[in-house]
């Protein structure tokens, strides 16, 4: 997902400009409201900003266009690929960088040509802030409701929008992007457990959808952390009839069961893990990426025709395997990367129908170089969410 | 595949054997024929036979059942599995044993349960003899079409019945087995052209069917041996519109063209072989494995959504690779074990119908040290037919 997102959006995005653009300052024929106001958030000026030492400063955003939104940023959510970002883990960063792509907050200005939002609507972003979607047919992808393979696709942050300015992600007070990528929030549902589910949710719930999980789906998660915890809630959401977390200790085994986990394996402490539950298991969702991890024995886990879907960030190469458990069983290895806007749309949906909800911690904007500290230390259990309170004060009086 | 189908067999079969049973010399009610023949072959006796030195001896075949038929072997092929069956490649061999899964004869000797084969028919026996297709719905396998993946499956050499007796091959006069098993080889079809597609063919024909090659599917066969030259003869009988051969060297270019591929790409001598053709493929069927293989940049060949299906004999694991080409192109890899009847029955009907024949040496049965010298040290082109004159020159004058 997130090393994937950053290097599609380092190709150079060549969407059309023909509509007119408008400043922070500008009160445009298409904005509702007064747009009084700046740009401004925690930048990485370079790689020792991933250790806390991010600065605030205001950034100018892309022009606004007829087809884009604004957001009065409220909550994000802190993704592992943000620590990657700052301090240039994958590949160069281009600094000055606003990282964040789990951005809530409400539409403060709107495009005359943008369909289904209003200023005042309570919205989010997730890791894709562009796409060709405007072109219709332009790209088949987009056409096919598969918005983050389009080639034109805009990362939330460290990426280039078409004229060549940068993306701005969601440490800050204020986003702008295109409008097809922002994503309405269901009333009920809480800010704060939305925004890390339009990226670290539906990394870890699109895959199940994708290979079609549901009640008579046995499910493993590997990884209990960000994303896999999101793995287990979309497992238990769709009712899969087991859901299996597989960790290194039982550390985590009480949340894991309280999440709605039906077993767990600790492949530390449990020297048969994989032959007492071989061939247990339809699909595996993998959000860990080492050399070292078992893979080989998660393999034969799955029973025939089963299927294994990597989405942790692959900083490093899967181990290689004896493709002997490919052959007899006819297991499948894939990957999945973030989701659509449609498939967003749809997880929040149910989600909230289902009443679940992440486990997040709150911090304070101002405190957020301290929280990618913590972040990166593991602290989290199991998503650390920014509040920009000032913003969410507000908020709450509306 | 046949690593797989060693490994499979060794797990005992517990097939029924309420049916009466009768030895060579009988003349059992079922036996629409005299039955006056024994079972003779070349036999390895210890790993020494894989450098020629099988010897000519009798053995005791499994006690006939009246689901059982009896095959008069005219054709057998030599597979990569038989030599290293002989030599205890994949593990310990149980000798004596006798290669050979690649089988064509006529029916001699035909029980009273069996269906759609009488005496006298001409059929064949891949690499599998027996499964538990007998006791429809026992085996989720079976009851699916997938013989192959029956955990009950007898392979069709260095395998057990459920009465713990061994399976013997083709290399030899006549071989017993399961009828279910049992191809009826299709009329105009030669028996040499018929014979290594039983096992060769169909090993590199499923996948492009399970994965549904056609006319507008861009296929990539890597390895142009005995399994790959099936692969592109099966993706021109399939009407693919691109059908890419891909070898290190340029030498099997010619042949390779001759036999329906579109285009060719020698790994070794051009160096942007990967660059040039990235994300040109639907379909790579891959009949190699080694660790040094360029899984990565095979990988990279296929575009959105692309499968890698690895049918290659797995002595050896697959490469490590990195995530990143599964995660952002929803990539798959996946295996293939042979094939079940009615594929194999598919299979030879469309080759008969599109006028596909295979590329076959034929060697004298007496010659069979030799010819597996030979296949062993890369000589065959593409597939060793071994001729049992006797039997092939009887049946010419029927």
């Amino acid at each position: 997902m997130s090393k994937a997102t950053n290097r599609i959006t380092a190709i150079k995005s060549h969407i059309s400009q023909s509509a007119p653009t408008a400043t922070e300052s500008d009160t445009n024929d298409s904005a509702k409201m007064s747009t009084d106001y700046k740009f401004q958030g925690w930048l990485g000026l370079d790689k020792d900003s991933a250790n806390g030492k991010m600065v605030w400063q205001g950034y100018e955003p892309k022009p606004f266009e007829e087809t884009d939104v604004d957001i009065k940023i409220t909550h994000c959510g802190i993704c592992g690929s943000d620590i990657h970002t700052l301090r240039s883990g994958w590949g160069a960063t281009d600094y000055p960088v606003c990282v964040g792509h789990e951005i809530v907050g409400h539409a403060v200005k709107v495009g005359s040509q943008v369909k289904g939002i209003k200023v005042g609507d309570r919205v989010g972003v997730g890791a894709q802030s562009g796409a060709c979607v405007n072109q219709k047919g332009d790209c088949d992808m987009c056409a096919h409701g598969l918005e983050q393979h389009c080639p034109k696709m805009v990362g939330t942050y460290n990426s280039k929008w078409a004229d060549g300015g940068k993306s701005y992600g969601g440490y800050a007070d204020y986003w702008r992007g295109q409008s097809d990528l922002v994503i309405p929030i269901p009333e009920g549902m809480s800010s704060e457990s939305a925004a890390p589910m339009l990226c670290g949710g539906i990394t870890a719930f699109s895959p199940l959808t994708q290979h079609n999980a549901g009640p008579d789906t046995k499910v493993g998660i590997i990884g209990i952390g960000g994303l896999g915890h999101y793995g287990i809630l979309g497992a238990k959401a769709l009712g899969c009839k087991k859901i299996v977390a597989i960790s290194r200790t039982s550390a985590k085994k009480d949340d894991a069961m309280k999440m709605g986990a039906t077993d767990f394996l600790a492949t530390d402490e449990d020297p048969k893990w994989a032959k007492s539950a071989r061939g247990s298991l339809d699909l595996i969702v993998s959000t860990v990426s080492s050399p070292k991890m078992p893979l080989q024995k998660y393999l034969s886990l799955l029973g025939f025709n089963g299927t294994f879907v990597q989405v942790g960030a692959p900083e490093d190469a899967i181990p290689g395997f004896n493709a002997f458990g490919l052959i007899s069983k006819r297991v499948k290895i894939t990957g999945s990367m973030i989701g659509s806007p449609h498939e967003i749309k749809d997880m929040l949906q149910l989600f909230q129908d289902k009443g679940i909800n992440s486990w997040n911690n709150n911090v304070p904007m101002k405190d957020a170089n301290q929280a990618i500290v913590d972040m990166d230390a593991g602290k989290a259990r199991y998503r650390y969410v920014l509040v920009n309170e000032k913003h969410a004060n507000e908020a709450s009086k509306l």
